[in-house]
């Protein structure tokens, strides 16, 4: 295989999406840029926002017609963005190309969700398109180590939700707690982080709360995929969800528009830290 | 202290009552069996169902009114059911007798959702108010080892549940996860088993699931209080979800109104599973 091309050497971006602001934040950022983005909708998990960009909805386990809309666009690298809840084995409707890849399918369903996409990606960098983080295309940053925004708080509770993912690192589930007064309040698994922190803040009902959200990469996780990363979204979240700051691994976790991102934590009042791994 | 009464020679039971069915379905129980009830409403979390039943509100903190209330309605026992929403400890304000133990609930909030209630139980033991389980109160079984409706299916699945579950234990989390396929999609914390399979069947929106809810104690859980458990509602929830199975601990997770729940299951065509420890 050819070596992988930087971001700024991609003319034409296959987005393979699905849901949440993240596949958006990356085609407006490849415009901007004067990357071409040719958006993949996964299964309709894609807002209205792909209208704006050349698109087409493709179901699940439609692979031959992928590579073939890839190709058809003139697509050089590929990016998977997006939440997806993936579907049950026997639901998905192959095409021929995706039947022929159904024992090796089959296999990495078994895998966990990091295992899956980690093997779809190498599918499609066999087939001759690298697959390149969304981060790469995007105005953001890798965490940095210590005080963001704020000052150090919360340490008990940040240290309690490190022990947490660690222990859950094993079994390839979500990348995101919130603890609290020692307590952990809520688990990140398919739903993703948004929907946890909107869960935390409807648990609350307005009342008194605290808490610190921590994020980090599972262990050994595929970078050209599903990387966790915080925004400015995340921010407005915990705050709603009356939490008092944000704890992510540094060098691991994407800060996407970073400068926006820490002048909502400031005015939120909300700090963010960086921890070591 | 005297040896704890059984529910049989209980005259008058004060219900410390939470949100959720249980407390509503142990005081109809207790009612039903001639037991005299008290429901304490803690902090507005009970239903409407309470007014069928003497009973008062009272705000978290206010120890020396739930103690004096219990003397007043002559009280001979206490059961803890229902789901709360813990406050930090800054936003409860405490009556004269509960800033007296403030010291202790200080510690007992570092110390987790369990060793919080076992810390309130003991106090209550002490002031002379035994604490039962709900369970005794109730038409309500053990879970038995075996299949108990349907035929063993899921097995990977439910191991995978399990030591998911044996991992968070030391951290005093949740007591139930949904496995589907060899993947964890949702992980059970403040928000109580309803609340995680009400998400489940957000997240897959009417598409196939699969899936098993897999619910155990944690280990060295204090069996007064917050004991898991499944009923005719967790297996409607269940099915709702698209789980083809729940997967219980054997002698560990209460099964309510077991006729009702098991002619739900075989109705709804999801196998209910008890596991030895």
């Amino acid at each position: 295989m050819s070596p992988k091309p930087d971001a700024d050497s991609v003319r034409t971006l296959g987005i393979l999406a699905g849901s949440g602001t993240l596949p958006r934040a990356v085609a407006q950022a490849c415009a901007a840029r004067g990357i071409g983005v040719f958006v993949i909708d996964l299964g309709g998990a894609v807002g209205d926002w792909a209208r704006d960009f050349p698109h087409e909805r493709v179901a699940m386990g439609q692979v031959g017609r992928v590579l073939a809309l890839l190709t058809r666009e003139g697509c050089d690298a590929v990016t998977m963005a997006g939440g997806l809840v993936r579907p049950s084995l026997t639901g998905i409707r192959f095409d021929r190309q995706g039947l022929a890849l159904l024992p090796r399918i089959a296999r990495l369903f078994r895998s966990g969700d990091d295992g899956l996409l980690s093997g779809v990606a190498d599918m499609f960098e066999e087939k001759g398109f690298p697959v390149i983080g969304p981060e790469a295309f995007l105005p953001a940053d890798l965490a940095r180590a210590g005080d963001m925004v704020g000052q150090g708080a919360a340490r008990d509770d940040i240290a309690l939700g490190r022990s947490i993912l660690d222990a859950l690192s094993p079994f390839d589930i979500g990348q995101a707690v919130v603890v609290a007064d020692g307590v952990c309040i809520a688990v990140e698994a398919a739903e993703g982080t948004a929907a946890m922190l909107a869960r935390v803040e409807d648990l609350r009902a307005g009342r008194d709360g605290g808490g610190v959200l921590v994020k980090m990469p599972k262990r050994g996780q595929d970078t050209r995929v599903d990387r966790p990363a915080i925004g400015p979204d995340t921010v407005r979240a915990a705050a709603a969800a009356g939490l008092v700051g944000i704890a992510v691994e540094a060098g691991g976790v994407i800060v996407l528009e970073p400068g926006r991102t820490e002048r909502c934590a400031a005015e939120a009042g909300i700090f963010l830290h960086g921890f070591a791994r």
